[in-house]
């Protein structure tokens, strides 16, 4: 099963697919999907985000791979839905998008065995998990402006149940800007695979239901510039669309003058 | 005013002051405070927490004083409440507490200009921000096991209401273990004030009711024992103690044999 949450004239609904183009609300009612809002399609609570976790990424980077998972937090302002704005901020020279597997949580997990994981995941989705390069100073630990910004972690647009994702860990991952396909790899590439994230967190922290673990991003990072349109894609999993533009779109342009720029020497 | 959550005959109440030791329910009922099991005062949202930021910490670990914030974020798993028990983990060599103004955000705030900051300040209470050294390979951005533990954050006793505390930025702070003062010090000396933080942040990150900032310590930090009662204090906020615990003892020996030891290599 998948589910989203979408708004229709002005009320939150539940959604499933309907085919084409289509989706069907908890209503019955067969709509468009560019004619509703995406929001994503669970609150995160704890989001757990994973740096270097693919081989391959760490090596583009000229990263060693980690010994242990390098594991940060982002805050929950930082989520958008299917088909929204992702606002680059003005004056950076490099913003790159990261296609990831995102873990939703499902069941309260505390001292759980890799053998056991899957019992506690509830479903899946995607995030594009941005990442400001210019602000980056370690990236083993990405700091908050890097990786928290409003806006830059767009999710959805379906979570998808458990039981319907067979193999979580051999699923390709693609990104396309534009139309055309820059990143390219597979959930079997990641360093530290699903079950040994959720046992390793689990030993020091409770998960709850609505916990997020995005699980990183392969190889296949490039710029991204105003008015893109970012697709990334999971098999199985759908297809998370999003659009890049400026503060002064986002913002408007009085707004923007005070705003963002200010605290961004 | 000041107010608290607390459990009292297994129903959750909202509490005041009502003299030495003694609370008032919103029943009216005055009880021990020693006969309810208090909850931290807010359910916190995202939390922001400083590192160094106070002068004579940074110097007391020798490091330079930093250019900008340094903030990661906390997960809600790790606090406790007033009174509440801190697992030490087993075969750790240091374990510090470090007491803290925590700053409760009380109105959605974005792009808030330093002036205007504290219209945005709902109220105060005071965090003691464990950190289990032994896991941390980076003081300017710690990961998750050192200050994200389960159990690692006790916060409160009570939510100081802004207008009672008419200069958050000159109040004394203080450490007891076991009725010894370790820690002294004032929030005079954040090198980043509370109004520079809230500018800071919401420059990029809309900060939202129940968020909390952790707004750093200052020196005198030592190792903890189990069995050590530690009580952090800050003047006109109140009195928040906390006791530390053996993993066997918080979880029972059989679930600790297979618990938090496993991937803490």
């Amino acid at each position: 099963m998948k589910t989203a949450r979408v708004v229709f004239n002005g009320a939150l609904h539940t959604a499933t697919p309907a085919g084409t183009d289509l989706i069907r609300l908890d209503t019955g009612r067969i709509v468009n999907e560019r004619d509703v809002r995406w929001l994503p399609p669970i609150v995160p609570r704890t989001t757990f985000a994973l740096g270097l976790n693919y081989a391959d990424h760490a090596k583009e980077l000229a990263f060693k791979a980690p010994d242990e998972p390098l594991v940060f937090l982002k805050g929950p302002n930082t989520f958008v839905g299917h088909r929204a704005h992702t606002v680059r901020p003005s004056g950076v020279d490099y913003m790159h998008y990261e296609c990831e597997l995102a873990v939703v949580i499902g069941r309260r997990a505390s001292g759980i065995k890799k053998a056991d994981a899957y019992d506690y995941v509830g479903g899946y989705t995607i995030a594009n998990d941005y990442a400001v390069r210019d602000y980056l100073e370690n990236y083993y630990r990405p700091n908050l402006r890097v990786k928290s910004r409003d806006t830059c972690t767009p999710l959805g647009p379906w979570l998808v149940d458990r039981d319907d994702v067979p193999d979580p860990m051999n699923l390709t991952l693609s990104t396309f800007v534009n139309g055309t396909r820059t990143q390219h790899g597979s959930t079997r590439d990641m360093i530290f695979d699903i079950a040994s994230l959720i046992e390793y967190l689990s030993a020091f922290m409770t998960l709850e239901p609505g916990d997020l673990i995005l699980t990183g991003t392969p190889e296949g990072l490039a710029d991204t510039r105003l008015g893109d349109e970012v697709v990334t894609e999971i098999e199985g999993i759908g297809c998370l669309v999003n659009t890049i533009v400026s503060e002064a779109d986002y913002y408007g342009e009085a707004a923007c003058a005070s705003h963002w720029a200010r605290s961004e020497r």
